[in-house]
């Protein structure tokens, strides 16, 4: 990790700069995937599988007993996490259901927005030998507290042939309604268009790998939602003056491990703090089981000093971290300074992997910078929002005289008839 | 406009599908234009306007003085209109700003959601001889209750070789901070790379033809994110048995004479009812100056006869119409029938007009079905979510025994090692 000492505004091009993300052209590849899905359905679904995941699956939907036995043989200790952290996670996002909206806006005029939970979402959990079930948590529990009828989930069985057990358990215990032993690109074509086993979704959401990320942006194509552009997770820690070194260094080492294309940035007030986080890293990595990754993310990775409080916070807005740790006792006070960011960590008691688990925050968040645009998922991903309006005769009357000239003005004639009409019809 | 009797439920799959659109292979010309204005900056945005609008354009920025002169010379009865339908919409939308969600979800564990708005912003308007105005009211005005610092406007110079007066009118009225005179998919392309002149915004909003389209599908691969897919506009009115036949007949021309490609569609209670509709639409449509583009649009179009309440809103709920008339006196009861939509206009003094215009509904909506996965734009669409969490020493105790287990299931060490170095610095 470089020191990079007090920055000027044009340099935060630079250094707020994301690695490259290698866009390899899938569109054939994909496009076929698809085309073979939507021709062969389950058939296909079957095929690929075999092809890409070198498994044979007689059926592709699980049973809940699966699931039920998967649970019961789960760690009880692991168990009791995951269901305390549900409590947690179900605790934060059931405050987030929306209220209705009823405004009267002239005399005869109500308009009510009321959301409503999206029917039908996929939830994508990636294989591999370490089993994200906590992203199950993630997504499976705030479209149940949205009100979603169906939350099918799909995941490839590249554990011995079969899905992990943990990533069973945690659909069991989150009431998942419909587990497919699927992966990759295909079950995202599947998703997307339907077949006899796997009815089609309205959204899917879900990390993945570039197949899955390129299979989840042309189901868009098929009015598909998604829940936001994928990229490789990072952190962004603002060492305050009164942090802790070693926490610091084992927050930056916490995203390091996730891989190489992981990204870490620290924003401190001095060199001697910034070197004293740098030795700390130096001792701490050597411990993991996952030091080769972290090294080689820590390679792209730098540490810059900036004293002034208001220059380090534009720094931090330009980059817009996914995650942004303030590592400070006045974290409250300096988090009113926060613009664009995924999820913000305050003090010094507060690492990024309480909210990656079980503090209550959602861990689906924007990577890239995209947290300028977009935010997490939260319980409105599974929802959407419809607007209904009342008209009386006497708010028509009160209407007509903005329509009438606005339809005109526009050149929509039966527009502005259709407001004339009803009132010839009240005379 | 046929009649369809009772269809069953098989046939649902065919009825609820749209015209197919057109989908020009349009990557590479887009392609284009976005490597010369990432190339070329303002030059190419000049070049292109040149090339495609046929206009030479000396600034792209307009003073507000232009846009003030504009306002000045609005026919006062059309400005009052749009003053009085900005009030409306501003009503209802004030209205939509989220609260600020917090929870305790452990002692010492605290979880905040806080809304901040999307910095900057971009909102197109089509250029052409009718002047969308109404569609600025609908973007800029929940962008500035959301509290968007900058909102770019970008339209054609196509009205004479300027931007339509209306348009710069209703851009002074709604505050809009800075207005450009280009359009088309370079407009996409500036101000999701940004320009010289126009900087790269977060969010581009707003219809157009096919080309903008595609280059505001294209900005999204910029990390740009979008209101949502578009697609040609429709109807759906339900005639209950106490409807006005004629107003129904009106509603479904003011849809149709949008355009060839609109769809309209009708669901009757019984042939009766469905039979008169269709004789005022054939009375009505005589008197309209788009009456060729409305008569194409009926051509595609049907009434569908059902009396069974269950089996209508089935099959409403499945085509998920942008618009929805329920034409009833008992419109509010039927309202909570219905699950995917846009927006819903109750009642038979409630026309789509008083909502495309004024009651203070939002009318940028989705098309094509999409209504089951996106909502229409609201105040949401103009900002973020983020999260925010403080834990004490206390809440890093209460966690860790969450957070251990689940970290080192998922093989991330230096996540569990995150909570075990702070909770080894509290003994």
């Amino acid at each position: 990790m470089n020191i990079i000492i007090q920055p000027g505004e044009a340099d935060y091009k630079s250094l707020v700069q994301r690695p490259q993300m290698p866009k390899a052209d899938m569109d054939e590849v994909i496009g076929e995937v698809f085309r073979l899905i939507a021709e062969k359905g389950d058939q296909g679904l079957k095929e690929l599988t075999k092809k890409f995941d070198k498994t044979d699956i007689s059926s592709i939907k699980l049973d809940r007993s699966d699931l039920q036995k998967a649970y019961e043989s789960l760690d009880p200790i692991l168990r009791d996490a995951i269901l305390g952290a549900k409590t947690n996670i179900e605790k934060f996002h059931t405050a987030q259901l929306p209220q209705q909206v009823k405004v009267t806006t002239m005399q005869g005029v109500e308009c009510v927005q009321k959301a409503v939970p999206i029917e039908r979402v996929g939830i994508y959990i990636p294989g591999g030998t370490a089993p994200l079930f906590s992203t199950i948590l993630m997504l499976a529990i705030p479209a149940k507290i949205a009100g979603c009828s169906q939350v099918v989930l799909c995941s490839p069985p590249t554990y011995n042939g079969k899905i992990h057990p943990a990533i069973l358990a945690a659909a069991y215990i989150c009431d998942i309604d419909e587990v497919m032993q699927v992966g990759g690109s295909q079950a995202i074509a599947a998703m997307a268009l339907g077949t006899e086993t796997i009815g089609k979704v309205s959204k899917i959401c879900g990390p993945g790998n570039q197949y899955v990320t390129a299979a989840k942006e042309k189901a868009q194509q098929f009015g598909v939602a998604i829940d936001m552009p994928a990229g490789p997770s990072e952190v962004l820690v603002y060492a305050g003056e009164d942090c802790v070194p070693k926490f610091v260094a084992i927050d930056l080492l916490s995203q390091a491990e996730h891989g190489a294309d992981s990204q870490v940035v620290c924003v401190a007030p001095d060199v001697a703090i910034a070197k004293a986080i740098l030795e700390e890293v130096d001792l701490l990595v050597a411990e993991l089981p996952r030091k080769d990754m972290a090294v080689a993310a820590l390679a792209n990775s730098f540490i810059i000093v900036e004293k002034d409080l208001d220059k380090a916070f534009a720094y931090i807005n330009a980059y817009a971290p996914e995650h942004l740790i303030i590592a400070s006792d006045h974290a409250g006070v300096l988090a009113e300074r926060v613009v664009n960011a995924g999820s913000v960590f305050l003090g010094n008691w507060c690492p990024e992997s309480v909210g990656d688990y079980a503090s209550g925050t959602n861990h689906t968040l924007p990577t890239y910078g995209w947290a300028k645009s977009y935010n997490g998922v939260n319980v409105d991903t599974f929802m959407r929002k419809i607007t209904f309006q009342t008209v009386t005769r006497e708010g028509l009357v009160n209407l007509a005289g903005l329509v009438v000239p606005m339809a005109k003005a526009e050149q929509l004639q039966a527009h502005a008839n259709a407001v004339k009409i009803r009132l010839e019809h009240i005379k």
